[in-house]
Order: structure tokens, then sequence, then C-alpha cells
């Protein structure tokens, strides 16, 4: 994966630098704001229940905190070298400090997990601080690495 | 969900037709299309395995085969009344044939769980047909329902 990252930047480089963005980026931002997309839904439709904006009904909740978890484990490979210019709101910050993307982004999976595990309990008692959990994610990153 | 479809279409026709596009529905749209996105990211990378253009990774191959299978659970929901127009290749002969676009979403987990099920396998002699039987699911759909 490295490797072909690397790949990548290099090939976006020869071509003379941020104009030609490597098709291989193009499909790497598309796949990664497609899998957001799908996160925004589901986590959307769910902060409006735990707001208390929409009826809470526990298996449909329950569903969509598992399909996030799901959806959370995608999202990094879309990352890829040469793919922060363009149609993208990722800031090259995120090639800069890797690690701590990568931890931010692992930290979302942790918490999207305990956030379904939470939500099969069926009680909004444990489900508004596991997904409190969630949104501080969303928002460390996106405050540190998202324009 | 389906009474949440017909909310939103009651909803586009209040405000004067086609004009005005329900924002409901441009979340859908938009939604659906993130979730194909991701679906055509690894989807397109285990066709390019198939064909011979890419190593064969069993670990990466049955990776993706699972993620595709989890992602095709996922559309469905994207479909509602009055997201056939605006920014969307989807066309409306997918409400006037509910039940056969649904068969058509259903054969496609169908199909993407038991590409699953075969590259757990490691042997691409079981891949193979069980990639073809999802590309057959694909292309069913998006000749009957996709502009």
């Amino acid at each position: 994966m490295k490797k072909i990252a690397m790949l990548g930047l290099a090939g976006v480089m020869t071509l003379g630098g941020t104009a030609a963005l490597a098709a291989d980026a193009e499909d790497a931002i598309k796949y990664r704001q497609g899998v957001f997309n799908a996160v925004k839904w589901h986590f959307g439709t769910m902060g409006e229940v735990v707001k208390g904006n929409q009826d809470y009904n526990a298996e449909d909740f329950a569903r969509r905190a598992e399909i996030v978890a799901q959806l959370s484990k995608m999202t990094l490979e879309g990352f890829v070298a040469g793919s922060y210019e363009g149609d993208t709101d990722a800031l090259p910050a995120i090639e800069q400090n890797w690690d701590k993307f990568e931890g931010g982004m692992n930290k979302f999976t942790e918490t999207a997990e305990a956030l379904a595990v939470a939500a099969q309990s069926g009680d909004l008692a444990q489900i508004r601080p596991a997904f409190g959990e969630v949104g501080k994610t969303c928002k460390g990153c996106h405050d540190n690495f998202k324009d």
C-alpha cells in the first residue's frame, strides 16, 4: 500500500506538479469521499435521534451503528500520497503528520465499535456518551486535517 | 422507510415539481453514489486481479470481497422516492419497477456474499466464476435502471 502510494506521488511529480493529478489519486479521493458520505448519512440520522429530534428505534439505530463501524475501517486506504490537491478538502498535513492522522482514524474505528456495542443495549443513556466519543474523533481530525 | 420515502415524494410535489428536489432526496443521492463509489474502488481492483493485470494477494482480495459484501447491503435504502432527478443517473424506472429493482439488489448481496466465501478459499479457479456472478448483477441493474 505504502509503496503504491509513493509510486503515485512520483507519478504526479513526473507529470509536472499540481496540474496533473494522477488518475489513482482522483479515484482515491472519490473513494474516501464516498465512504464519508455514507458515514454522514447514518451518523447524521443517529445524531437526530440522540438529540431527540427523531424517534429512537433500537433496531434501526443498532443497524446504523454497525454500518458506521464497518465504514470507519474503509476510510484510511483512500488517503494515498498525491491526493491532497484537486477536488478534496483533505489537507497535505495528513501526509506530513501521517502517524497522528492514522492514530485519529484508528480512534474513529475504536469509538465507532464501542458505539455499536452500546447500541446493542437499547439504552439511550449508554448510547449518548458513546455517540459523543465518535463525534469527538470526527471533529479532532476535521480540525487538523480538513480544509 | 417506505413511509419516509412517500413523505419525501409528497414534499417534492408540494414544492412544485421537478425544480425543487427535497434535501432528503439530495442526501439520498449522495449517500448511494458514495456507497457505489466505494464498491467501484474495491470491485475494480479485484477485477484487475481476476483479469491477471494485478498480482493476486489472497488476504487483500478476501478483505475487499468482504467489504463489497458489506457495502452491497447499504445501497438499497438510498433509493428513496423523489430521488430520480437532479444529479443522478438512477432512472425513475426504479420506482416503477421497485420489486424487480429490489430483487436485483438482493441478488447483488447474495452474489457478493458468495464471492466473499469463495475468496476465503484462496483459489482463483473458485474466485473467478463467483466474481463473474457479481459482475452480472451489476450489469443487469445498470442496463435496466441506470442512464
